[in-house]
């Protein structure tokens, strides 16, 4: 009986099951046939779009995009009309409706479709009113070493998947669809551990080794509700939408290798092994900035990373959702590895350009990491039944 | 009693634990504490180099160096040291010896690294008279449209792992333990499905949504051993070495959209949704070359890729392992995407080469698939406890 109604919930595919969905793996090892059957689906529908409060998945795609000339209001509906359709089926497991691969389609592995709009989308459509005043790029830093091939974007697509080749295929039925309308600007590709390599809830380490992720806005906790949507006051549009801020961010492996882990300790505030502060035990435990050593020295430095990224203003906080990336080397390099620094705040110059000035000002870590590329994109809320995404800024 | 050797057993990290290894995933669904404290190790030391008969992973980065001038024999065993004590650590789960990022070694995910021998080491070492005669560039084909930049190589690194994050990290232990030594040529990175996205055994579908990999020797079957692995009469050295074809195919995906499932299936002799041959039921089902329709043609076209890469000879045959790749696409282009097509055979010439012969001179396939790569490696044996890789060839 409960055999036959995860049979009928899960055969058909299209069926959410929740955030935190049942893999393949389980039914794989322990010959469980129903679970075998399940396919991982992160519903598509709903007030906000996936992606943002989703556990990161394996794999993330982001694909910055240019209008094409005189796309206009009925363009961008069109085209997010279509979209909606793809990403609503091939987020349950089912082939787009023009899919030429709709076989590719049936592992969704957690799929998720997000789509972002940069200012260029409010200049085509004509509604410059409707455009949120954090919606432009970021003001310039002094670490900035930004190259055009990473910046900006008129659209975003955001996919991600723990497993790469459903991200391929969604891009390119995605891509597809778009092809009359937008053009591929820059595409960034990022990736973490892979789905079922380590505990559930372990905090990611970068390609540096650092415990990555640990103080961290937490869906479903606290205020990051009110941290990282939209309430729709100044943009009523935007209500339950958000923001997206994407640094490329080159790491120095090579000079990080020339310093030791006590070097490294200082330089982030927190241990190489296991993510505590250096004032503490475990990873969680509360760094206590004010705790000097037996020569008075703060044990945590005041430039450190943590300390300068951490805001005694509560607002000056986001959700971060980093991703590695890891390209080909060129000539005598042997990694050209970096982080995609993701962060997701209801407005980005409120909450975000502070602490970025802040670290750009003073982090000891600026050594060893340069932002070589910017976006900011405005992440219009989810789609209801029947809806389209971006209807309530396009469609009234 | 179980729980206790298992945990010894996997505990250590550095313990093999056969092909097939044990994923975390399992256990973290399951709740099993035991699982969960298994990271799946696939063994380094053996007769045989790991990476060929293993089940392939979700990851694997081919890498073609070149040597820098003047490096002689010496300078070769120096460099096969340490990367024998790297890749055996690391393969373990434990972080190589000049480590500076060891915390990222924990979860090998299947790691295997596979080193590889272009002609350049022959003459490097001065061992020309050691050279496998077949180790050269293949003869050109008219299909060819090859680019410099994917080619040929003195050295390859292979590493697979279902976890991209320890791909990264082992590449980079490896290529800065090579850096006085050689320089990367090229970086080809490849993928499948994630471990667990699919159930055991299943044919993985490349970016066409072609199941592709049917008909190919089977690790532990029939003539597998003999056909991939030399006996070592040509060359004492390399018995239990073998040899791997790396061609980089491009995929014309827009192209293949043109075309219809039926013309599909006409091309590959297949069909799409189940890869079963058009003679047949199931995808493993004998494909019968010589049945006829109702109009007297043959059901499966004498120039579709099956019945054109099938051999007479059954030493015409080899162990295919292919990945699919997609980089970032460039200005109009939605995609570009293909395979890494790679085979592993006792001999190129003798097994390999009539085959993609035959392929170049008739394929209906080629209007969609343009080999834009291709290298040719010796796969020296593996090392039995205390030696090190390609001691057979360098040490004597
Ligand atoms: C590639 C560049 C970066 C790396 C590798 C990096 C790494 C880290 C690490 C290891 C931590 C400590 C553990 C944790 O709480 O996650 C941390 C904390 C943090 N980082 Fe970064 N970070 C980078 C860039 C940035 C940037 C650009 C910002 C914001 C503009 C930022 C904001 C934060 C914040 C807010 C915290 C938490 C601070 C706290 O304890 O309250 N990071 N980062
Ligand atoms: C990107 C290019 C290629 C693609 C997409 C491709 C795809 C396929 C597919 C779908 C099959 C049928 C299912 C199977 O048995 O695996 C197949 C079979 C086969 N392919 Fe390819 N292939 C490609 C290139 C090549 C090349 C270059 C060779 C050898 C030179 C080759 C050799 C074979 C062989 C030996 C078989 C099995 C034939 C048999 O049934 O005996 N393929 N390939």
């Amino acid at each position: 009986m409960a055999e036959l109604s995860r049979r009928r919930l899960f055969g058909a595919g299209a069926v959410a099951v929740g955030g935190a969905a049942l893999g393949w793996g389980a039914g794989a090892v322990t010959g469980n046939r129903e679970a075998e059957a399940a396919p991982s689906v992160v519903p598509f529908r709903g007030a906000r779009q996936a992606g943002v409060a989703t556990a990161p998945q394996a794999h993330t795609t982001f694909v910055g995009l240019d209008l094409r000339p005189g796309v206009d209001r009925a363009g961008l509906v069109r085209l997010l009309k279509v979209w909606t359709s793809d990403a609503e089926r091939l987020t349950a497991g089912r082939g787009a409706l023009a899919d030429t691969e709709p076989d590719l389609a049936t592992r969704p592995a957690r799929l998720t479709v997000t789509v972002g709009f940069g200012p260029g989308v409010f200049r085509a459509a004509g509604l410059e009113e409707r455009r949120p005043s954090w919606l432009k790029p970021l003001p310039p830093f002094a670490i900035d070493r930004l190259e055009e091939r990473w910046n900006d974007g008129d659209l975003l697509l955001q996919v991600g998947s723990d497993d790469q080749v459903t991200v391929a295929h969604t891009l390119r039925v995605l891509l597809k669809g778009a092809r009359t309308v937008a053009t591929v600007r820059w595409t960034q590709r990022g990736f973490r551990r892979a789905q079922g390599t380590e505990p559930e809830g372990t905090t990611m380490r970068n390609l540096m080794g650092q415990v990555d992720g640990t103080v961290n806005p937490r869906a479903g906790t606290g205020d990051f509700d009110t941290l990282v949507f939209s309430d729709g006051a100044q943009q009523p549009w935007l209500a339950d939408g958000t923001s997206v801020v994407i640094r490329r961010i080159r790491l120095d492996l090579d000079g990080w290798d020339e310093l030791d882990r006590p070097g490294r300790e200082v330089v982030m505030g927190r241990r190489m092994s296991d993510g505590a502060p250096l004032t503490g035990d475990a990873e969680h435990d509360e760094p206590d900035f004010d705790a000097v050593d037996a020569g008075g020295i703060t044990v945590i430095a005041p430039n450190s990373h943590i300390a300068l990224a951490r805001s005694a203003d509560p607002g000056q906080r986001f959700h971060r959702r980093a991703y590695n990336y890891d390209e080909a080397p060129a000539g005598e390099a042997v990694s050209d590895s970096g982080l995609i620094f993701v962060t997701y705040q209801a407005d980005p110059q409120a909450q975000f350009v502070p602490v970025q000035q802040r670290l750009s000002d003073a982090d000891l870590f600026n050594t060893w990491s340069t932002p070589i590329g910017s976006a900011v994109f405005a992440i219009p809320p989810g789609c209801a039944p029947g809806g389209y995404l971006g209807e309530q800024l396009l469609g009234g």
